[in-house]
């Protein structure tokens, strides 16, 4: 163990704000001391409540995050703030501008926020999240906020990392049939319909509750917990309390029946696999069996040899 | 090699409904036939070209392919279908009515149409398709579409899965700067806003091509080519012929300047990146390694062990 990875590890576990920024960095750029210091901390985590909020875009997904982390800030609590981006590698974090609005929150030192945005793979940015969610757990934030944009399957795993799950749509984000299609209602712990003051709130909040209502009586449905669908304005403040309430009786419920403990064993069984397949790519992927497959491509481009019979040589040889 | 293996083999590489149906439906169930018959085929694959028509729901992918089926057909050109729907597992692929109205195209018996629904993990249905895809070609397809719904990670991988992936908008589908944002600027090669009758379509083609010309001028972008963005109706076939245009002069260029090359280099050494993963989960994950982690995860929900060093246990003893 690197010494300076371990002061930095003491030093973000005191809630050194410069050490846990300095952290997540490591972490997100995949830095070799990341998992050194990743091994570190796991001791000290597990104590943080993970609240994911995910919807489409414009859904108000920042405005709900900032009133939620401050209403949550004013019980005392110490709140963690990760905000996912993961939209193509082209744009990059560049169009995070309605960050600029958390400033307020930011300001106070019991919230920490920070943007993660895709750098390459997006498979690889669910890991990343959670493993900055580790470091802001260790730094002993009560709650951490994992708020990603978009509804696709990196986001829905990013989703599925949490304790808790709300689903922010409006009234434009179409029914309750799409909200099924994009996989949303596994996901939801709890739907929040933003921006009810729009024309048609009522309607599209009635749609998911009836699809709800549907799924409830589906073999498929195999849990007892049926999402409440809340309307609210965010942006002026309007249904805030009840969201929060709605986080906390979902809570403890989950924390009664078993789910908590399941959910949270189901995320450690992941990171288990998720770890021994990286540490097969380094081991496996060495500069001589990189070079075969370089060399070999043109043979199987022309068909004289096939994928499955390159592949095969090169895992008996790996493992002989 | 099972002999009734081999039998589908010849039979599906003669053209034989029936067997293409066998042998996807092996490929979609994961069967373990399917890796013997992928290989035994795979010299006659390579010579289909793959088309990606991809876009968000509702945008009429499903027409356009319809009528580009047709136009291609009358070609004289046997074309291959396969529309891909990642939906959640929950929905299955018990949505996929609006194929109803490929049968027109269907009846035509050079034409083959399959759906092909998410069953569990998304990241497997981008695998499924291209072994489906590699069915059609070995089929002799001269022409293999994949349709896909949706924008996901799972949908960009299907669509870099092509020779050339068009990407279907409406006006409705927001500016170049949410397209942007779904990375669909990376994976186009053509644009159509299709659905062009409706208001807005003119100032959304265009809002996409300042996009484009913007990205042109960016030292991110290293391709020369620049898509075209085409105006359809395809429900009234208007704009199919320009877009079938647009296809084979892509199709031209790229075979021309060694991008076509390129981008099948890089698909099969993807493969073989992924046969090597999977032939690693077989080998790695025994009953007796699962149990292992089963029997550890108390100790790590309770923080006596970490995940770190578990993975390090089971990677060590497998490689001794």
């Amino acid at each position: 163990m690197n010494r300076s990875i371990a002061q930095l590890a003491d030093s973000l576990r005191d809630g050194n704000r410069r050490s846990i920024a300095r952290a997540i960095s490591l972490v997100e750029n995949n830095a070799a001391e990341a998992q050194d210091l990743l091994r570190k901390i796991f001791p000290s985590t597990g104590k943080g409540y993970r609240l994911g909020i995910t919807g489409p875009p414009g859904a108000g997904k920042s405005t709900l995050t900032n009133r939620l982390a401050r209403l949550y800030r004013q019980q005392g609590q110490r709140v963690g703030i990760l905000a996912v981006d993961p939209t193509s590698p082209f744009t990059g974090g560049a169009l995070l501008g309605d960050r600029v609005r958390m400033t307020d929150v930011e300001m106070d030192s019991g919230v920490f926020i920070r943007s993660m945005a895709s750098r390459g793979s997006l498979g690889g940015l669910s890991v990343k999240t959670r493993e900055a969610a580790d470091v802001l757990d260790a730094a002993g934030h009560d709650l951490i906020i994992m708020e990603t944009v978009g509804v696709g399957q990196s986001e829905l795993d990013i989703a599925r990392a949490a304790d808790t799950t709300i689903v922010v749509l409006v009234p434009e984000s179409g029914d309750g049939i799409q909200a099924m299609k994009a996989g949303l209602m596994e996901i939801a712990d709890l739907f929040v319909m933003n921006k009810s003051d729009r024309p048609g709130a009522e309607q599209a909040a009635l749609s998911i509750k009836m699809i709800l209502g549907f799924k409830k009586g589906s073999p498929m449905s195999g849990e007892d917990w049926i999402p409440d669908v809340v309307q609210a304005v965010a942006s002026e403040g309007k249904g805030i309390d009840e969201i929060s309430r709605l986080v906390g009786i979902h809570r403890e419920a989950i924390a009664q029946n078993g789910e908590l403990a399941r959910r949270r064993r189901d995320r450690l069984e992941k990171t288990i696999r998720e770890l021994v397949d990286e540490q097969f790519h380094v081991d496996f992927w060495t500069a001589d069996r990189t070079s075969i497959v370089r060399s070999e491509i043109e043979n199987v481009l022309n068909r004289t040899l096939t994928p499955y019979d390159l592949a095969d040589r090169l895992i008996s040889d790996f493992r002989k």
